[in-house]
């Protein structure tokens, strides 16, 4: 088993999540492509990277990013910082021939985005972009059902994205409300997600019209941290401006002539990470929520009259990923799982000198129609979507 | 107690409910505001009539509807005729003097519902449009508690209504798939259903842009029956063509801010008579899903941080109309019984000289609501609703 | 069309439920069987027994239950009183020669229950009693599935119903808390919905262990109305004892080596009318809700691996009673339905000289399930239960 | 942070589950009370165990346990081997000093339980045995509500774990159906895991009355693997006898009064990890299925009563073990996330020099429950369950 040496920038909630991946990777999937090693954990200063490597089990650590992009004993650089810094580091590592996994969305702008895919191509190195939802089981297989033609022709889609841990307007002023480092708010953060599934799940969209809404204008700028999510303490403090929108609702036209919705709000009480999509086929439906993760549904059109009607199943040793997983469906998949399964997909990649989806061509085309649906939100118009990398071909 | 003489025209599906509202109406409500005579009963055939009056215990029938509108025996006129019959009948009766309850949608187009409202305005008649959807106990709690600020300044509206009785390409060409006849398919059948839902919980809507699609563009041609639905047999006979949709997907602005987004289909598998909407406001949310309608469901801000999440609430004695219907939460509100409610809050206005909404002013919004949908789904623009009844102040 | 001339002794909620399936079974049911005609409704005052006939729309009203059950005009007697009363008309009916239909549970003894059995029997009167959730659509179709052996042979029931409308210790001393009038609790009044559940889909009960509980053991004396239920406003006048259960959990044995436990308790906050059964096979599983009774899940045991899981049934046209109910599925199944159903199997069995299940033989047996139960409740051993009627060998 | 050296006995499902606890166990908790090293893995062979260790990264490997415990330089013993081998590697863990954690239950008997607990008091050791669906955040939050009073005292508890994985007849033998290893079948298995629930939420069981049963009287051998669970092939080869239960259902008693019931099945067609409890209390309900274990349902009786009913609280940063894991409610925990909590009390436990429930004392007195119900189904009776650890006092 070939040793993988990674490192990592960003030492926050995704560091987390990315150390919890390369250190479970190999207990899940056995045999294994490769053991993950996490050699050097990068943040903004020495402190908090030491403390990082403390937390996550890092051999080392370092504050600068880019001495570790061009260590030579570094195979792959995983970015999990804020948006803003996506670009430069990236392309950085491209071209120091490194692989890279990079945290959504792939950069504020598809221009930066853009610029990314470019260096990466140039540099024939394998991406990843870090749309882990697609990992979930249930959401591969939906994926299965499509493939296998179980649900026919696609007619139409309709995902949500909806949150509340920002719907107090109280809650602290994260870089995630700022322009200048997160791009765009919840067309960005959460929306993008949910233009990702459509694409894996439907098939390339070609044009979208949105509304793009802004309810709260300001919020208390947060202290001792940069990005206290949910469980941040409310303050009556000092406020500073939210620059990005919270919530945007898009009409979708795909390629293959199926259409769709797409509404992703942080303003919605009660909903926590309720990332679901219906997708009507002629021969059938599909129903996910992320917030009951472990269950799939689907209808079949030629189940007898009396039989007829949403099935629930469970994810498990029968279902993609299952005998990587956990023995009995329903012993539960958590947010955990579908990144140690996004990890093993991109380093299987990079031992085998393949490619795995989604990648940076995926995530500037999500983030080209992220820009589309801003523009769209602007102007009132449909907007179309350029068709930058060619996907369109092979999901269409 | 007043008796209020009725003739209906209709005697199908629709003339069932009606027929069992009439007869339920004082047992559900008492003392009540009158007892509905069900006088005469009215179909396309004397015999089809003959057969209406004994099925549904009417005391008289007739094949001639403009008889019965001039009959002075006659209070009330009540319209569950195909829909391009509406507004003849309805204006006739106006004329005649007579109280009007009518199906919904208003008419084929607004143009029609517009010249049924200035009949009936004219005429000083009390009208109703039967969205009877408001009607379900569940409903009109969420209205409660948005009346009440419960939910506090709403900012997004999402509604649905999904079904799949004609999913197949091989069920019969009722005359729901016929303009002529029916006006549009999805759009004025179910989606209207949604657009009254969102007038009456959110405000008036100023401006909506819309997908409109066709997907099953011949159906067999239907014999033995004019509207045979769900459980009709499928046919491999003759087809005709449907030139109305049956996909609509709209996204809508409302008068006082808030966004939304409204979703009709008649072709997804596994949904049967799929009404939902979710209301997120700057106090909490509501979700409603009408397949089970004894449910609220409410999340309110300003709960303790670990006891906050969406409530489910069971209609019954202490919510709205509960003192009229069963003692006890979920013994089970059916679709009788919102037929049951429409009929009761309608003969009370009739015997009271007032007034009652969902009346000829909100049809007729709702139809020019319908009408902008139709038309954005050829432009592709956003298309702004009229407010030809002022009733946007009403709501706003 | 033959009308049926109908007594009903009792104008409470009972009595309105009872109204409404006479007036309704024709409209629903058609051809019908016969006309129910609502001839005289009983009620223990003039003023009561005329005030339910001018809101139940019955043609006359008598305060003497023994006038009428010997009124040879009428062929019909619905009991619709507490259930201290069931016995004594209803041997008087059958001693008159009229059909009965009576609440549940037939009487508060198995003893009472056995003298109204055999005293119909002897008479050769047809009869039934009124456990309608038989009559839910979902509930017919789970017994269409075991029929069919769908779901294999029955391993394990588990059934429950739970309330919470007397939950608090301050809702009004009902009639339904008195041993001379109810006979028992929970036990009677709900578990005994359960156990002709229990009978119906899996077939006869041959022994019981319970633990019978008493949790509130004295309420306020009610005024003004013998039977106030969920709505009933709280109260802190004086208090009466409560005599009977609240709470019941049996163990059960069938005679076909089937086990499963049975849970009735009133003290459920937040369930609301909570009848449950879940029933595992050998080639599967049902489960059902009342709480959303449209529908019906069901997993087979045959599907593949990877489509395996419970389907979500909605009732309607295609499913039993469907055709003669709403013509989509999930319009909505209320209480009404359930009893015009009940209706409409009765009266067709009185017209056509035949039986229909349940029928005092039923009654009689759930009755000596009951105080099985009861008994075990006593002496904390498993107590036999006689099987009376030989309705065993029909169900074994 | 101080090390904590660990060996851990076994290497197959529950060995990867413990692995993982021990690597993520600082990511989680942090600062965190101790670094778990994972010293050395114990499996049946050196092949075995060398696999083991090279998947799950144990830095060494063995095939003898009783050098591993007398290894001076372990501190914490981990049985994660089958039920039969409890006892004497943790008799010898204890006699040897080690602190041990051992999966449930506990032994195949309460004799062997018992036994284990008398030799870890004598040596002083910290004990811990996983029953590890306490640690669920939900089922956590639960006990916060119990412990707050918010729903007021327990009336009732009804606990189920139904599971399907081996419904099928022809699902392999694997050890958990053979006594002389398991010591039984769904009552320790799956059932002691309730019964854990009961304990920690309710308080001490004092009696029990059972059925028992097995269904599935044979199976086929299983080659190569001793656990080969749900994702197992299946087989026509050889059959091997089934000599545990599969199926038992009991009433239960509780030393404060409250009364319940408790279901284990295998043969729950549709379920696979559903364990399910449903607490009534005089002020509130509480309802949890571990298939949705993001989710609490509780209802609480002082809510206004046109807002009352159950809430559905997602766990997440605000309650419950929140603050050590992800930061958004819903982003979700999985079976992992239940280990790693578990693994964190242990070792905080170890540290501190304090203990830490459940441990010995409690896998002990669930052992003499699961003796009682089996007990009770072979007699029919009510069975009294010593109270051998004096837990009733903490918990009564």
């Amino acid at each position: 088993m070939q040793d993988i040496n990674i490192a990592m920038i960003g030492g926050g909630f995704m560091g987390k999540a990315h150390s919890l991946a390369y250190a479970a990777m190999p207990m899940f999937f056995w045999p294994s492509p490769a053991r993950p090693v996490k050699k050097i954990v990068v943040d903004v200063t020495d402190e908090l990277a030491r403390t990082a490597a403390d937390r996550y089990a890092w051999e080392g650590f370092s504050s600068s990013w880019r001495d570790v992009v061009n260590d030579p004993s570094i195979d792959v650089i995983d970015i999990a910082t804020p948006n803003n810094l996506h670009a430069e580091i990236a392309i950085a590592a491209a071209e120091a021939g490194k692989h890279i996994i990079c945290e959504k969305p792939l950069a504020p702008t598809a221009e930066e985005a853009g610029r990314m895919y470019e260096a990466a191509k140039r540099a024939g190195v394998v991406t990843a972009v870090a749309f882990n939802y697609r990992r979930t089981p249930a959401v591969a297989l939906a994926k299965k059902y499509i493939d296998e033609g179980a649900i026919g022709e696609i007619l139409n889609f309709r995902g949500t994205y909806l949150q509340d841990w920002s719907a107090d307007a109280n809650s602290p002023l994260s870089w995630r409300f700022q322009k200048n480092i997160a791009g765009s708010g919840a067309v960005g953060d959460i929306g993008s997600h949910v233009v990702d599934l459509a694409r894996y799940l439907v098939g390339e969209i070609s044009a979208v019209t949105s509304l793009v809404s802004t309810f709260i204008h300001d919020r208390p700028i947060q202290s001792g941290g940069l990005d206290a999510l949910g469980g941040a303490a409310k303050s009556d403090g000092p406020r500073g401006a939210v620059d990005v929108d919270d919530e945007s609702m898009s009409l979708v036209r795909f390629h293959n002539g199926a259409v769709g919705s797409i509404e992703a709000t942080r303003n919605a009480w009660g909903r926590n990470n309720f990332i679901t999509f219906e997708i009507h086929g002629t021969e059938g439906s599909i129903f996910f929520n992320y917030e009951n993760r472990d269950e799939l549904q689907v209808a079949f059109k030629n189940d007898p009259s009396d039989r007829r009607g949403f099935r629930t199943i469970y994810t498990g040793p029968n279902t993609p990923y299952g005998q990587s997983l956990w023995p009995i469906p329903a012993l539960g998949i958590g947010y955990g799982e579908t990144k140690i399964i996004e990890a093993h997909d991109f380093l299987k990649a990079v031992v085998e000198g393949t490619t795995v989806e989604p990648n940076f061509a995926d995530g500037y085309q999500a983030a080209l129609v992220d820009d589309a649906i801003l523009e769209s939100g602007r102007t009132g118009q449909w907007v179309d979507v350029p068709n930058a990398t060619g996907s369109g071909a092979a999901h269409g």
